[in-house]
């Protein structure tokens, strides 16, 4: 699953007026563009409708991409409507990524509800994820700002970075011998790559200076690998009533996150290879050993180091963005957002 | 399945070199863009390797499509090499939606080798499909011409037209009620949309004037309804010996083809759709009964009149483009190719 900041809220510090012309921006783009029944899916996934169509009054998700796309355009001097179809356009490809995983990992529930592919077959879900990618490449060359090839270059890279993160992460499911470089690099393009782009998509839509633009992505991709370390700890020895999930959650399905790679691959790391490289399921004591053991190997201390280097990075490159004070405060607030702790 | 010309022979009438060339530029962005993994998928799907990844030896498909688009940069004044980026990125979309579409049929055999998915599982082929997608738009926006943004704007219009006649064919399976307008319109989404891209892609990249470069494209979606049409009439009166299909083959799995869909919702029809549309599998002799009640209600005529109808049209789109005779014969040439008779 494609992670994403536990918290369901949406994303803070923006006024309503913000939210409202994003989501009417993305509903227009859906209807102008997806066929009927891809659009129909694309409304159901996007929480705005419930199986049968009818509209679920409820707001959809957190939208913390497009808001960080719109902050961008914000922050390079453009207005909001400006960034608007940076904003739709990375919410589009993060909705199609979320699509076609659901379906590649078999997940059945996504934000409380069956996933599309459960209740609309996984032809047309495939179908509608293709429709949405389509989509969002479309809302940024049809902007009537100069900036719209680079900006759609951009985002076709970051893209092409998340498929093979994607790649990387299902051929790790089947091996023993994942390097810790290799494991930081699939986060990187699996998460970080999306996040950097939103942080920086705007300001290359509105025309920014290339290194502004630079300093903004490389910004967001430190954000989302610190992101991706925090959550990976939080899968280990998080609380859940903070994040909804089980301590150990992630153990139990044996998946290769980043403390436990970083585990597996220091000195000594035997017992845990044993316990942890197996066929057959882990016991609930298997499960608190393998945390002891990922612990004692350093793989804890290893991914807090790791989130605090990042978070410093992310720091240095948005101080070096050349932005002014205010942007850079909601920049900062965003990604204490995603990080889930002080920044 | 999407449709192709019969003939699995290469496209006519163009040197070694220039076949060379693309597949070597087609070689060239897979390596640069997809990961190794996806790669490897895609070198196989291409017919390049087989399943452990060894060179097969033999050449890659028809290229029609990047042959029509090569030729539609030339017919625009411009280089082969200009055409390039154009010839690659319609090669690309084409064959992301063969991945796409195998998995969604579920057919396990295309070009006589078993499809990518059943090789190498759902989810690694779901991504190779996305990764060859942004390849194509990225092939494009890379181009050092003017064009690139217009071209990348066509080539993503196309591309949701073609997914939506797919989302469109996948739900007629389960309607009785299709009428043949919303047939038409499903075929020209389908396969007349990249049709359309492939004669008109080449001109849009190396800047030739809009109005040409929408002559260019109606020409090919023309030629793309066509050829739907007489793949059609094949699909169910052909010769086994040039189609490789069996008479009636297309009935047989109750398609819902244009000349049945034009025969259905002719009068007089009840027998038809009494056999057609039960659930129960027709008996050989119910196979021969339908042909000859889709022929009697005019389904053959019909299409018969249709594709000529378009054939016409085409020619007449394409002397409106105003192209050098020497392009021009090449492009009723490949015409002629893909629609499989006199043009």
């Amino acid at each position: 699953m494609t992670a994403t900041p536990a918290s369901t809220a949406p994303a803070p510090a923006r006024p309503d007026t913000e939210r409202a012309g994003l989501e009417a921006a993305l509903r227009e783009t859906v209807q102008r563009q997806l066929h009927p029944h891809l659009r129909h899916i694309a409304h159901y996934h996007l929480g705005w409708a419930d199986a049968e169509g009818r509209p679920t009054g409820t707001r959809g998700g957190k939208l913390l991409r497009p808001t960080l796309a719109l902050l961008s355009a914000r922050a390079a001097g453009g207005t909001v409507a400006d960034g608007l179809p940076a904003a739709v356009a990375i919410e589009l490809v993060h909705n199609f990524s979320l699509l076609h995983d659901d379906i590649m990992d078999g997940d059945t529930t996504r934000r409380g509800r069956p996933t599309a592919w459960t209740v609309f077959g996984v032809p047309h879900t495939i179908l509608a994820g293709d429709a949405m990618a389509a989509a969002a490449t479309s809302a940024l060359l049809d902007a009537p700002l100069p900036g719209a090839r680079p900006a759609a270059t951009r985002l076709t890279t970051a893209t092409q970075r998340m498929i093979s993160g994607q790649s990387a992460d299902v051929a790790f499911e089947r091996r023993d011998d994942v390097t810790l470089p290799e494991c930081v690099r699939m986060a990187g393009d699996k998460t970080g790559a999306l996040l950097g782009c939103a942080c920086s998509l705007g300001a290359a839509l509105v025309g920014a200076a290339p290194a502004r633009v630079e300093r903004l992505a490389a910004f967001g991709e430190h954000i989302g690998l610190a992101f991706q370390l925090v959550d990976d700890l939080l899968g280990i020895w998080g609380d859940p009533d903070r994040t909804g999930k089980q301590v150990g959650a992630d153990l139990r399905v044996r998946k290769k996150s980043l403390p436990v790679v970083a585990a597996l691959n220091a000195p000594g790391s035997d017992e845990l290879r044993a316990l942890y490289l197996r066929s057959a399921p882990l016991t609930e004591p298997e499960v608190r050993r393998v945390a002891d053991l990922v612990e004692r190997a350093g793989g804890r201390d290893w991914a807090r180091t790791e989130a605090d280097r990042r978070i410093t990075a992310a720091r240095e490159c948005l101080d070096g963005a050349g932005i002014a004070d205010a942007p850079r405060e909601e920049f900062l607030e965003l990604a204490r957002f995603v990080v889930g702790r002080r920044f």
